[in-house]
């Protein structure tokens, strides 16, 4: 069991920081289904490294190949097959040599330690090995096609910056209802308000200066989603996305609608009143965040994940020798992004609409 | 799909509230585990309704009726054979009568709405149905009894009220050693500082009386975990134990250690340092939860969840007709919890011991 | 893992030939259905023990409980409402004392000793516990309401006796197109020609004279399911059917098509060339059963189960006893079918049936 | 759902016949296990095509190469990690150009039509696309790994050609002790009787020269397999080898121990009697091919797979214009093997490895 996910549509990934590639295979998608390699392409650069201060300096270009499932149309798109799709992303810049002694001294914050009790010593070590962030690209490919595809049906998945530790963006309404503002954050730093988005990049300067980290929060909402996706008790929209947002790593948590502070209101307070809006029921309010039940209501799907700060900082930390059986300060080097809640803005995004389409193609 | 739910121990969950009966299948437990009955009785009954001003007055025993997967010991006790283990409640108080309505104008925050949809009409509404937090007696059945073997194998998991609306307990230190503290809930009101426990107990008066409702947080922890358990990267205890504690009704988020905290972090606070203690390796702090990468480190497994205020309120309502198509005003009549949180505890402990023992099976 | 099913639709079934009760969970059933429990009762007669010389004499009505999933309607059908349907049979007449000292002698070609491994010596062996043909039972149940549904959609499945030893059926029709013939065998000895089943039913009755049992072949058509169910390479028709129909107590082999006997022709044998029947495309022939590629092709289903003769025979076996380390003889008391296989055909259709509704309702 | 199989090791198997590459995903292999790289490659070159008259003259060199989840030693072995290892082959020798017709008029006993239905002619219809015998390949990885965690295990699994058309290899004896035995198939033309196997190889060419095709049976055999593998109902090894061997395309029929010719067997016949072999508990015969209620008694593990005859043939054949709507001769181009069986023979051990060792996992 580890890293495949989902039940019509299921993804495989495989890869760790530094093997010969890292990837993905979806498999279930739809036949026929047309994939703008330039679109997929200008998705993943959302995640790429190297976009400013905030992220590392590594060039990763990121580019996916695709091994199977789809067919080359004379457009240059890409159509799938049916068959199962798998692209992989070669690993060509890696440094191994940096990483040489994390074998015997676990890096705080990091799997380092838990790996090696899972996988008795045997995990691969290199750049985090599987746990690492770069496995996210592959997440990128699998939601990026599933983006296209949800954008077929009519439904928009959008997602910003939350907050950056204290700072915090505009949140979306509750009811928000506009796929241009939900797609506002595809260009540029991923926030709706610029002056909170400065205010950001500040903070992470800051951290990156005194060799330190910072978390954030990201918030995602998919409209147009129909009412009636998602089933009771354990396959609702949130378990279900519960599950998968948690495989992105350094999420510690995840919420729906008014979430944590649903658990401060009076119910006189969080109920969503309806109310006919033509022919069509309606919510008042939307502190549901669209699920009920663990089904969808036809209200915008509404949810934040909170991302703890990147656990490599270059201040010096205390661990263990695993060898020496004794205490012993670790300082990290290498090149790690001081804050990945930017990067992580579309991968939530990606996850979320994988998701979304496994879910609409459920018997 | 939708009621089923584990890998190595599956379970099945059947049942409506107003249903013949309503139960448990647990799939794949170990065979020749005790089950002491007395004690899952004592379990159950801390779920159980009409226990105080917060509760509901109707009276469920609740007492579960083995139909299948034990046998029967001399000494009264149970023993599983390997088979399949279901249990049975049968549901003698229900009074249908009040539900009648609800068919044509679902209740603001309950999944009557989104049940029609999904279900095109043909769904139970008689007292929630499926959606019924009554579903939460067969999840205790099946974690009372991975409580009783997980407590053979070391392992205390405890909850407790975290806060109901702006009140707060204590909350568990992230390092708690003592299974003595965390099965101290199991008696009275599940608080560790009695003056909160009367602060509680006043503010859902409060609301009771205003024929309102309120929300709350539970924290659970688990102690006596070994190390490496869990994989990443959709198969971690974060991921597992997320997707199974928002099968709780009204739960809308999850968060691990510092959680939504940890995004306003540096990373030089949220890291957990190691240090040997003796031949083990060990934490000063546990902002992770006891979990990096998917899988435990050994340190106390540390989450919460949120609940919403339940929905059922005295105070009208606005709805729709679904029949006339028309906006309606609601007031809803039966009893009803003006706060679930605290029936909740014992709920939270259960499904993560499910959880718990499923991944400790793993291959 | 054990003995749940499916994906779409999600069986669990439960009991032990001596528990309280037996029955099965159906997840995910379609809600609207309407079941006929008249019709479900007919059904599950013909798998009943008690029907002439070649079964048992013990009784068992083996009536369903309906506990959940179902809402009766004012003709006294059953309408699915979504939620998990749960049934269940009560165990009646057991005697166990008939069983008790199969503990320590296993008895050849029953579960007894297999099971004595697998659960340490702790499963119920009281009539073959969760091995015994009476869980069935529940399979009936399942099948029973998926084959309503499915002859709503247009879908009939049927199968008779293929042979009892040397003695053979008409086998079908491999492009059979007739309903009413596949019906036939619900009524009376399931044969579709009268002779070779009184030359069976002699067969079976010289078995039983003798204390000796004896084994067949089923085959199962299925006609009306539309072309293109199915996936490649691990989720076809013939990977599900067969999984599924080796959960039938005493099955050892299962063969689609022309089957084994395909490996003695040549490829210009078995190929089913295509032609234009109107604007349909058929098949002049069907050793492929319906299925290539692990996909329907519009063509009958058509595939045939091997059963061993029932294990339960009066003759004087060897065996050994585990506690006493020594060999010794077994002579087995009680009541037990001769022939399994008569019995066993409703219980394939009723297979047959839970995979094809599953696979249908796929995305 | 489609090309993943497995619950604690997951295979994913992607590619087409001309896609860039084929491949597999193997998730859940338990870390630190050694791969010889040479072994694996000499396993898998008994798949390759190119040995010998019987088989198709397209040279393969099929070498995987590994973009994750091992590390390389320092004596050139790899060593798994973990992670999800996935290898993926080449294609290289594609000649696309002779397959262009083919999605117009669908090759008899091929996949052509029924894929066309299921994926509404976007399929890949290149070498049969992800349907192609092709695919075989990475089972043999993923399987040829197994194979060797297996072996460390004291577990040996063999298969042979158990018959081509009528030509029959003497059968491996129900209680065969011999991994050498067993072996022996892995050098030469995988049958046990020289003589027979000549037999076989005149058949092949005879079908060969007249443009046709022969079917055959595998035997497959494996010792050393610990009694209590397996559950019942729908997880036994019976159903999980079923269902996986039936994703080997061409496969039309499973057997285990004495199959289909148990139903003509009296129960005093089939029964396998149990002795004291030392401490030891064993039968006397081995009918049950191992297995008693889905679970491993010991024994020897046996099974036959049926293969139909190879569907691409050199004679003409009638097959339909789908966009003409009318009737149309066919004649097949390209080269095929006349009979692909022997070439299976390495595919059924490698499912049967796969199958073995994630059920050995099991919790």
């Amino acid at each position: 069991m580890s890293s495949i996910f989902g039940h019509n549509i299921k993804i495989s990934v495989f890869g760790q920081s530094h093997s010969d590639a890292i990837g993905v295979t979806v498999d279930g998608l739809p036949a026929g289904e047309v994939i703008d390699p330039v679109d997929l392409r200008a998705f993943m650069a959302r995640r790429a490294p190297g976009q400013g201060a905030y992220s590392t300096t590594r060039k990763e270009p990121d580019l996916p190949e695709f091994l199977s499932g789809v067919l080359e149309s004379e457009d240059g798109t890409l159509v799938t097959c049916g068959a199962p799709l798998t692209a992989s992303i070669r690993n060509t810049h890696t440094r191994s040599s940096d990483y040489a002694k994390l074998k015997d001294c676990p890096r705080p914050g990091h799997a380092d330690y838990t790996a090696e009790i899972r996988y008795g010593g045997h995990q691969d070590v290199r750049g985090g090995g599987h746990f690492s962030g770069r496995l996210t690209a592959p997440l990128c490919i699998a939601g990026g096609i599933c983006l296209q595809i949800l954008t077929r049906r009519g439904i928009t998945v959008g997602a910003h910056i939350y907050s950056v530790g204290e700072v915090s963006d505009t949140p979306y309404a509750p009811l928000i209802d506009s796929p241009a503002l939900l797609q506002k954050t595809a260009a540029g730093f991923p926030v709706l308000d610029e002056v909170a988005g400065k205010a950001m990049l500040s903070l992470i300067e800051e951290c990156r200066k005194e060799g330190d980290s910072i978390g954030g929060v990201i918030e995602c909402a998919a409209i147009g989603v129909p009412a009636g996706i998602g089933s009771p008790m354990f396959d609702g929209v949130e378990n279900r996305l519960a599950q998968a947002i948690f495989g992105i790593p350094a999420v510690k948590g995840v919420e729906f609608g008014a979430g944590f502070a649903a658990s401060r209101l009076r119910g006189s307070q969080n109920n969503d009143d309806y109310y006919m809006d033509g022919d069509r029921v309606k919510t008042r309010t939307n502190t549901a965040g669209g699920i009920l039940g663990g089904i969808t209501s036809g209200a915008p799907l509404l949810f934040r994940a909170a991302f703890k700060p990147t656990p490599s900082i270059y201040r010096q930390q205390q661990t263990v020798s695993l060898s020496g059986g004794c205490d012993t300060p670790l300082t990290i080097e290498g090149r790690h992004d001081p804050c990945i809640v930017p990067r992580a803005v579309p991968v939530v995004e990606a996850v979320t609409a994988t998701v979304l389409l496994d879910m609409m193609l459920e018997g």
